[in-house]
């Protein structure tokens, strides 16, 4: 079931969904992707992995490797820039040593050395002549073992920022930070009921189609080019100039079709590698992940531990909530704690509130973002307890989440006021679905509800609109198309001029050919990228009714552009269609074309509330996912089937996460099934149909009313499918996923049978 | 020699020599031509051409090729849009007829089927096994042949159009014209002496090293992309939606890096052939040209009659000029006639002027632009007879130039009134070389001069710029880069900006990514696409200002920007270099772009004074350049280095004209010297350094006062050679190429000896 509410109906081509521009080259195969770079004289590179979770790097001979015939150039990590700097900064640091370890290798798979030869099989061949001395040292493989005091520590100098001020304690604790409102001593003592729980989560990734890809030129000129699936050419281009110690102008990005990101395809990896592999040989240089490769090297998000306490009056109101997040930020700090501790309780308005949060490194793969990264986990805890509460005083967990729910005004736990936000609209719209009105039919079935929030971004965009003779334009934007975004951009420059989307073509274009564009992530592309389409095409627009009017020989105060049509506003015998003034436009006074940047202030915060429908096998443990609808305010749907896919691909995403996907690491810190066989992702068999509802609140920061629609969906689910676990056993899931292992020995637990029932 | 006339000193970049953009790219083999592209599944094409210069085409059987393995397709003339239109018009037919032969093979070398295969080896057999079968016509080879009453047609319903008229006769004549200024009878009839003389010119071919080449997609959505080595992207995508009766905006034509054009790759050939061929196969297809292809198939310029008459008082003032000239346009109307009629007395302040043409067609391939297409044709007539009338009343020919010599307000034979022109100026400062002035010092030497006009043109040009945090900016332009272009583009938005050359990163962008940009040729690349540049980046200095203000707090008018700093006009504590600012636009308002698109009007001429010095061996008839100096307006050479090159890139090209290029026909019209060594262009050893001296009478139609340069060189050197070989000889060469048996002919013939000679 596909649903709109709210929508407003003002426009011809906002809101209806045209056939994406790139359809047909991702269906037959001509999109080019990294993996389809070709160029004359292109090496391929291999990357040589730590085999171990901790050790320290006593040396490197690469000798061997670079007397094999074939191989054109070998680089450790003495070849980054940062090897050779003085006092490097740590950001600079920590970017550097995660491309190519430095001293120490960090996680297993962590780049110790990397060879560029005239084929794959060589490369492979060479890099397997490396010869490396460890010392092997304890591994820290998990946060809980980090924070202890007598934990090995994996950066060795590491000192921890303590409430904002950095301290001398060496620690794996990068910072400790605290937000907090109101009083929470008098918020807990003014509750009825309160309820306290522990979480833990495990390392999960995006689980992306594509593994990552580079391929660079760094040409006699000094000169370099980087051809890579990425998320953003630019954060790439500045990667890229921060890691190789080069000004951005020296460094062009030419983006690749991407195979899905979620936001692991914003770090660079191999790029600086092929770079500098490049430089040392004057030729291409082209290097590829495996899928093993894409787990042990590349972000997922982090593991982590989720202490949540929340009081509540028999009525229903919120008095008090408090949480304590820890999350992995794998080897280099960075975990997206601080976003999970914002969004956990930003669906309700809570006057006593307070959420902490610790950085910590650990031995695995340096964290990348994940869709809404952080919120997921926050909501995991968050969202259980809020069940737990609605439970124990009756309250339906609709009418809870209603009588609690932030709105404009109400200030997140770490300050900020809401604007004009959808979340009772989207609780109430979930609250009036067929879904949530339909009893469940049979034993051992669950219903459960969760709510999220993600705030979306702005940030910098630019757009260029040329007009062509034949009443079309081209579109050129920055932005890495990754959910069918050259769609949602193209149709908001169609809407101000009046034409079809399909008579819009729009590029992705290199950073050499397009104004300064921020990475395709934190839900903005369509909020951001497709603001600069609608201001380039107002120019576009300003520019033709001052042509009409030249041709006219009218003030252009009386032309405008009405249902694609240029008309003077009192003759009704001047108009001219979009298409018969386009083609008029080089013979009177030349051709018409514009760029545009924006930086928008507005981004609106994203909502979203989740039912679901659980049937749980007491024999197995097996979850099925029986029914599942997801509700979401979209702002101002452009394209609604992409709004629809972003909506469901969240789903199903964070049912993997909800009940298979993580890491599983041996003691001495090796994931032991990385790949697709024995690390879990749902496939269509596992799955019902997404039922979607798009709420429509207008986001006033943004002409059409556009808030982000990317990222959110993916924060209620696993609390939403573990409050209807709850609902269907009995049992409060405390730990992801939650697997028909973890269900069964749930179950035992709460039967008090034990492990002997395994043998039974 | 080098040296710059009357240049102004008042710019910081415009007028200094760079390094290009794309310097290390060329000579390092890194820039990617046409016969680079690569894809996945590609295809390659082979083309069977006519063995016949002139044949009914009775049938094509296609069907063996059709079953050779490894052929995916076969098409021919009736796979053309234009084979199933009922009344196709004259345009439409003729450029689709030059593509692939309808009823009748034109020429030798004119395409009959063409082929798609899994490589070119299959191809190429597969072409062989096409069997066609062919009525042979008697061919027409030549003008004057063209000409006669009784003369097989060419196109078998072409009628003549007649001073603009349409009539009903059939001809190989396209067409007729005449301008006439004053009154002709009165003008020779005021005049002292008289000269006539008739000239005759063979085929010549622009010579450029890369072959045509074209890879073409037709995607199973309906949108065509090609990459081809064109003088012109969206000329390509003009001419391909014309052939391939599609619209514009389902065309993206990427423009690969060109070895060369002058004029000659501004038609297309192989791309409309690979688009269909793709169109059957649904796979990308790749087609070369061999250099018998080339020479056979793709556009020479024209062979041609052309008669002169001139009288002129003994004090020197030319009293009356008339000339007649008839233009071979090859198989297809459309000979540069009217251009070498126009230009041909343009140097000249004449009352009393006539000039007459005729477009006729032959059997040959369809003539295409060679740089000042006509004009070299028309001066190498009539400035020998100026040449002539100066010695008859003992005038030297600088001076004779001067007494004549057209200037602002003398009108040109077809109407037009000139702007402000340095015509005048060019001779005085030719008068004034250290060459005119240092007398010849041996036997068989002898020194000549001539003038040339070229009219230079406007024409749409589009420019984009964004501004990167570094302090450089990117700049995207739709003109190919056959001269240097990317500087001197670059040049005139740096010299706005005031950072230095180096800070721009130029790139051509394909027909979706840049706005409407008219293709690179009429010597109007640095004319127009750089005052689009010079616009664009005004529209930048303009925003950064806004910035600027917005950040000090002040008004905007307040701020300018001296030198490459942004400054308060009155406070000097506010002050920020370019790159300041520059880093700080993302934090304060957004990223800055910009993209215009402009049609310039003021496009100024060009004139050109050429002095060379030869030495005829008379025992071989072989002529050594010994010295050769050429002046001309440039207006203002925004890159010297690059205004010279095509200086002396012209010259060279008109000394190969001159002395030894032609298409050597047998009797039934084939060609019988297409290659290199048979076909032969002059090469290092034959040539001294060709010394340029660059005046700059500013043109006032640009903001720098640039007019064109890369095509009137060419103009004077074989009129120049031809007086030079008459100043050491005493014979007046009425034919091109003056090679050493037209030479020694014309010896012979002066001495009365005859052909016996050649026995001795």
């Amino acid at each position: 079931m596909s649903n709109i509410v709210l929508s407003n109906t003002e426009y011809s081509v906002v809101g209806t969904r045209p056939v994406r521009h790139d359809g047909t080259d991702k269906v037959t195969g001509r999109a080019k992707y990294g993996g389809d770079f070709q160029m004359a004289g292109l090496l391929h590179g291999k990357v040589l992995r730590s085999p171990h979770a901790h050790a320290r790097i006593k040396s490197i001979d690469t000798s061997k490797a670079e007397a094999y015939p074939g191989v054109k150039a070998v680089i450790t990590g003495k070849d980054l820039p940062v090897a050779s700097m003085e006092n490097p900064g740590r950001g600079v640091r920590f970017s550097s040593e995660n491309i190519l370890a430095q001293d120490k290798a960090l996680y297993r798979g962590h780049a110790v050395a990397a060879v560029a030869a005239a084929n794959s099989h060589v490369a492979e061949i060479a890099v397997g002549l490396i010869e490396v001395e460890y010392e092997v040292l304890p591994p820290v493989i998990n946060v809980t073992q980090a924070m202890e005091d007598s934990a090995p520590l994996v950066i060795e100098d590491l000192t921890t920022t303590e409430l904002g001020e950095r301290t001398d304690k060496l620690s794996n604790v990068a910072s400790h930070f605290r937000y907090e409102m109101g009083d929470l001593d008098k918020g807990f003592a003014e509750a009825d009921v309160v309820v306290e729980r522990a979480f833990r989560t495990s390392t999960v990734h995006q689980g992306y189609i594509e593994p990552q890809n580079a391929a660079a030129l760094w040409n006699a000129d000094g000169k370099l080019t980087v051809w890579t699936s990425t998320q953003g050419a630019f954060a790439v281009r500045d990667s890229m100039a921060q890691i190789l110690d080069m000004p951005v102008s020296d460094i062009k990005v030419v983006p690749m079709e991407i195979g899905g990101g979620f936001g692991g395809k914003i770090p660079v990896y191999l790029e600086p590698m092929a770079a500098i592999l490049s430089r040392k040989t004057v030729q291409p240089v082209k290097m590829l992940m495996s899928r093993t490769d894409v787990f042990e090297s590349t972000g997922p998000t982090s593991g982590s531990t989720v202490w949540v306490k929340v009081g509540a009056t028999r009525d229903g109101k919120i008095t008090a909530a408090d949480a304590s997040l820890a999350l992995e930020a794998g080897a280099f700090p960075g975990s997206p704690v601080t976003m999970g501790a914002q969004c956990m309780f930003a669906p309700y308005d809570i006057e006593n509130v307070r959420a902490e949060g610790y950085d910590v490194v650990v031995n695995k793969p340096k964290v990348a973002p994940y869709r809404a990264p952080g919120a997921p986990i926050g909501a995991f805890g968050g969202e259980q307890v809020m069940d737990e509460i609605a439970r124990e005083i009756g309250m339906d967990p609709i009418e809870f989440r209603l009588r609690n729910a932030s709105k404009e005004g109400t200030r997140r736990v770490d300050g900020p006021e809401f604007p004009v936000i959808g979340n009772i609209e989207v609780v109430e719209a979930a609250k009036a679905t067929e879904h949530y009105n339909t009893p469940l039919t049979g034993p051992n079935q669950g219903r459960g509800i969760a709510s999220g929030f993600w705030f979306n971004i702005g940030m910098q965009s630019s757009c260029s609109i040329g007009v062509a003779a034949d009443g079309t334009i081209s579109l050129v934007e920055g932005s890495t198309d990754i959910g069918g975004t050259r769609a949602s951009i193209a149709m908001q420059a169609a809407e101000v001029l009046g034409i079809p989307a399909e008579d819009v073509r729009p590029s992705v274009a290199d950073t050499d050919s397009v104004g300064f564009t921020f990475l395709t992530g934190g839900s903005r592309t369509t909020f951001a990228s497709g603001w600069a389409a609608y201001e380039c095409a107002q120019d576009i627009k300003n520019q033709m009714i001052d042509r009409a009017a030249t041709i006219w020989e009218v003030s252009a105060e009386d032309v405008e552009l009405v249902g694609g049509v240029f008309q003077h506003k009192s003759d009704s015998d001047l108009k001219m269609s979009f298409k018969e003034l386009a083609s008029q436009l080089n013979g009177s006074g030349g051709p018409i074309s514009s760029q545009v940047s924006v930086d928008p202030r507005g981004a609106g915060g994203a909502f979203s509330t989740h039912i679901v429908d659980v049937e749980v096998d007491p024999e197995t443990g097996k979850v099925d996912i029986l029914r599942y609808t997801t509700v979401q305010d979209a702002g101002k749907a452009i394209h609604p089937s992409y709004v629809e896919g972003q909506m469901q691909g969240g789903v199903v995403q964070g049912i993997g996460w909800a009940l298979n996907e993580e890491y599983y690491f041996s003691e001495d810190g090796q994931m032991v099934n990385s790949s697709f066989l024995d690390y879990r992702m749902p496939v269509s068999l596992d799955l019902p149909m997404i039922d979607t509802v798009i709420v429509e609140v207008a986001n006033p920061g943004h002409p059409y009313g556009v808030r982000g629609v990317g990222e959110v969906p993916i924060v209620p689910p696993m609390a939403a499918i573990a409050n209807a676990i709850h609902d269907a056993i009995g049992v409060r899931m405390e730990r992801l996923p939650m697997s028909p292992g973890a269900i069964l020995e749930a179950l035992w637990d709460k039967n008090g049978e034990g492990v002997q029932q395994a043998a039974d």
